[in-house]
């Protein structure tokens, strides 16, 4: 990998094989009798319908993390094509069926798959891709071991489950009043954490390591997405201040409970107050996100997102990674994890 | 098996360790953060909730097939219990889905699962139960060798994308005005075949025969699933004429595109004009359903259905089952094939 240096040049590398390796797995859901069904899964893909493309098809940062963890593992990427192609499959699924949960109109720039062909094809379309997702990623029998390609499928079911545990709570959480930080933790291992930390596992797994390895490279998907998402929730309240991407306070408006909020609840003073009084509007959002930041909040979080980040580290430095996919992980980590010292 | 001579007895002889294998599997839907989770799965297997019982729980015929194949085909039913379990959460899965994509209120006597917590927890719930479904699966990994066990997985996950394949053609049918016969089949194919060509295939499996034999009871499942169809879509027209169960001419009034109607739209005459100009209402449907028969509708679908019954009792004769088991299967297609002649 001698012109490869880092996660966009790894990236454009592999998503040629990906994209292969995903249209063999398609393929199998439209014959003749069901070409429209394809047609959807394409779309949500980002390879058909109006402004196909790069954007509509988005990083797909699961896979290639899975394929890079390969490599970093000591293996070559290409055995862990059939994992990658399974986890953009799955993570496309859980989008199909998140979208209609949370009525989201849009994805990736375009109109949300339910919008465009409507609720109930949307939600069958979303099975069929997570049957696709299972599908594919029995193809890691012609690369890895029987037993391997078994322990694969099992730890990639029970990351589905978990995915829809973290989806429950998140649901849930509109309605309720009092979340503990427990409850809090095991919505975004859920929903973001656990996916990642299967990508990491099971790259490793298709590189041919053992347990013991597999599981620094499981932490550190974990403790990766789990600080990623603290840091999403920070950027949610405080963004634009800092960086440009998500509009400022909108999670306040939408009252998201995420770790600030949680926190600042807790504290039961004038964030409490005004949260559990009165209805926050863009205009008095900004105030609010002030009185969460000198009440602890915002510090709180990043504090909490550092310390995340040291772990996901931690856990990379254990794995003991190998030549330039390596280096592209931890730079990769740090990358995605901007810590605030 | 002395004591059991017919499926009733055998399925009252299965349930109490169907019910623990189901309960093992589902306990890792609700830990201490997601009771509510676990909730919903036990309202939807009927053990919990307003009404829960027997009629709630539905008679599990595809479980207790899949564990009736195994004996049949010289194997303990204990073996298959892995498969029978998965198999009912599969279904489970897909009724909760389907309730929300069909706007169907009620499910075995009670609200559906939807009705009760709303249509995002729902969905969510289904792709849990699908999870748990996979996860369930791989446990046949104790009872049956590795490489058998990849192929039940194989095997399953195929099943699972005919199944919405079937739905996305079910769905699409209420929207079209023309659907050849071809397309028919692969509806009927994925929403009922498919389900129990599994069921009774991974049944042989468990009890360790080969291929060829699978093949067997896989065509016989597939044959009785297709039989069952028709003779569903003639019970949705004429059933009140010839016995209980459906109200009479339902599937006119609501326009299902069941066999005799695409028998009837194809023959161009008296039943297509009606069809095709006039609002069908409870009032006119019995004189349409007359024309229909008139017109050779029913005709056509009851030879239809006795051409699958005989290719099912074929592949049931050539997989030469065994022992009372081996009878009951065979009983169990005459009964539920109810022949015309």
């Amino acid at each position: 990998m001698a012109e490869i240096s880092d996660l966009a040049s790894f990236s454009k590398k592999v998503y040629p094989a990906l994209r292969e390796e995903l249209q063999k797995d398609i393929a199998q859901a439209g014959d003749h009798n069901t070409p429209e069904l394809l047609d959807m899964v394409t779309y949500q893909l980002g390879w058909t319908g109006e402004n196909a493309g790069s954007k509509a098809e988005g990083k797909q940062l699961r896979a290639v993390l899975t394929l890079l963890a390969c490599e970093a593992a000591g293996g070559d990427w290409k055995d862990a094509l059939p994992a990658a192609a399974a986890v953009e499959l799955l993570h496309n699924f859980s989008l199909i069926h998140d979208d209609i949960e949370d009525q989201g109109e849009t994805r990736r720039g375009r109109p949300s798959l339910w919008k465009v062909w409507g609720k109930a094809q949307a939600i069958n379309t979303g099975d069929a891709m997570f049957a696709l997702a299972n599908m594919a990623l029995l193809n890691l029998a012609d690369t890895v071991s029987t037993k391997a390609a078994l322990q694969a499928g099992a730890l990639f079911h029970s990351t589905c489950l978990r995915l829809t545990q973290g989806q429950h709570l998140d649901i849930s959480f509109e309605k309720e009043i009092e979340i503990d930080l427990e409850t809090y933790w095991k919505m975004v291992g859920g929903k973001t954490a656990a996916l990642l930390a299967f990508c990491l596992q099971v790259g490793a797994l298709a590189a041919g390591t053992d347990l013991e390895v597999q599981a620094h490279y499981r932490d550190f998907g974990h403790y990766l997405g789990m600080s990623f998402q603290v840091q999403d929730d920070i950027l949610g309240i405080w963004g634009e201040a800092d960086r440009t991407g998500k509009s400022i306070t909108d999670d306040l408006v939408t009252r998201k409970k995420t770790l600030p909020v949680l926190y600042g609840l807790a504290q039961e003073k004038s964030f409490y107050k005004i949260w559990s009084e009165e209805e926050i509007t863009p205009e008095n959002a900004l105030q609010l996100a002030e009185i969460l930041q000198s009440e602890g909040g915002r510090a709180y979080a990043q504090s909490t997102a550092d310390r995340l980040t040291d772990l996901a580290l931690e856990a990379l430095e254990k794995a003991q990674t190998q030549g330039t996919a390596g280096e592209i992980l931890k730079i990769t980590a740090r990358n995605l994890l901007q810590r605030s010292n």
